[in-house]
């Protein structure tokens, strides 16, 4: 394990990017009614997340869930500080984007061609062909851009992918004009060792400020794998979801993402300068717990709230 | 940190000491009947775990739940390699144990007296005074012995207790000949951060093998600490309980105990020789969660059983 954590990057705003508007809801099976989905990007941005992923720019035929997502941007509160972004897949759902005022866009690739080909019909090559135009078109317009990489360290087709798979594909989105990459670990199945060893090949390549980590909770590491990447290599992004909301697609059952509430209660926990009020995502977690019909994944909303506050520290 | 793993602790085997028929079983409103602790006993030793904490030589009025422990210990499969423990808070327990041809006792304290006023009605001073006779009980008739520490990181009454607090209890325990410590983190509230105090405080003054973590789950914390234990500081045991059974008794409705599948799993993921069959341990969940009527807390008894087992990895 190489050291990029410094006391520096330990006094870096911990940032959680919020997404269980757009990868929560697209795995459920019912459409969530539109004022709803609003109401709950409007609460989640009094909570202290510093990004919001708010919708999605597919086609609607593909993910009627998200259908709504011009309505929703147009609705909702933006509040300052508070960066909402929208997956967008194409042209057609840059012009979306576009009309709806969208901040930042996010592009999805993967480490892997067998997760590509199944997930969007394409090898990694030739999305990154695909979203060229894109991203040139969205940085033409000021908005910013992220990149997803799925399977940075685990397909469920390919087994585990090597650390230098990963940092190719981070390196050919950079060189489009991506202003930030998140790494996922999309089956939930990676280790703190085998964050390490993709950490140690990746971050010699880009500014710790540039990366996030998208986690799944999958087997119940998703915890350990962020306090590996905040306390070991200085990375101070987490996409994660109230109340673990966003199924893992290969697991039918199983959570997926990192509970936002357990994230951040655990990084507060190790020290972590994190703005983000977990209580108010225990209270976002129950709303959409109400909206889907079923019980949050987190650890936290099982805890009475006059457990929750992290208590006054007696050495 | 201080750095206490070596090449050689990782090639230790890993041990689990399963403790749901005890510090599960007790924390349910229900009486498990006798027949069924005995299977569920039996199948725990079927997987791979090294320790059964099997029962409680309590009084049956304070715990009725164990009030059978003597025909357990009388009617289970005692299968070479596991050890079968149980608790024992005096010499009346004591004698109870000794005529169940139990191979190993447990005793309990904590790192503070706030909470042993609570739990037994004495301070931590007082309830080594009381635990005195009974090691020396133990001892004399070759019993193995093992000390529980709780409350070692934070007290619910106290707050974060001082590494200098529990290292204290946990030296004269070692001085009243008990052969091995279990570290509790009663409250699930200990970061990594926090576990790597305690044991750069501790570990000076044990042999890494006599020592365990007792870790909970009620914040998402467990499998986290669990690592930081293993890969840092070369600790081999930890108690864990199949589902994670066994409330936390300060956060009513939370989870309490790490659960053993998932700690299996994450250890595992990480390299760590262990030889406990996670999906065996599922299966003891899901027996129990028959029993007492709620679901398991873990991740792994909801992924498919197909998706548990670790691929073949490909690099």
């Amino acid at each position: 394990m190489l050291s990029f954590a410094t006391d520096e990057s330990r006094r870096l705003p911990v940032r959680i990017i919020e997404v269980s508007p757009r990868d929560g809801l697209q795995h459920e099976a019912l459409f969530v009614p539109t004022a709803r989905k609003i109401d709950l990007i409007n609460a989640l941005s009094r909570s202290g997340v510093t990004e919001i992923e708010a919708g999605s720019f597919i086609s609607p035929a593909a993910v009627p869930q998200l259908a709504d997502s011009d309505e929703v941007f147009r609705a909702i509160d933006r509040v300052p500080g508070v960066t909402y972004s929208a997956l967008v897949p194409n042209e057609r759902g840059l012009e979306r984007a576009r009309a709806a005022a969208v901040q930042k866009i996010a592009v999805f690739t993967a480490a892997s061609d067998s997760f590509t080909r199944h997930n969007i019909k394409a090898t990694v090559r030739e999305s990154l062909v695909r979203f060229t135009p894109v991203i040139q078109g969205a940085k033409r317009d000021g908005m910013l851009v992220r990149g997803y990489i799925s399977t940075a360290v685990w397909c469920p087709y390919e087994g585990r992918m090597a650390p230098q798979i990963t940092l190719d594909v981070m390196r050919r989105l950079l060189d489009l004009g991506v202003d930030d990459i998140s790494l996922g670990d999309t089956l939930g199945r990676a280790s703190p060792a085998d964050m390490r060893a993709l950490l140690d090949a990746v971050m010699p390549h880009i500014e710790p400020v540039r990366l996030s980590l998208h986690v799944h909770d999958t087997y119940g590491m998703a915890v350990a794998n962020v306090l590996t990447a905040w306390e070991g290599y200085g990375i101070t992004a987490f996409d994660c979801s109230a109340g673990g909301l966003g199924g893992c697609p290969y697991a039918p059952g199983a959570s997926g993402n990192a509970a936002t509430e357990d994230v951040v209660f655990a990084l507060k926990a190790s020290g972590a300068p994190i703005a983000v009020d977990e209580e108010l995502i225990v209270d976002c977690a129950r709303r959409l717990s109400a909206l889907t019909g079923h019980p949050p994944h987190s650890r936290l909303s099982q805890v009475p709230p006059s457990h929750i506050r992290q208590p006054v520290l007696k050495v």
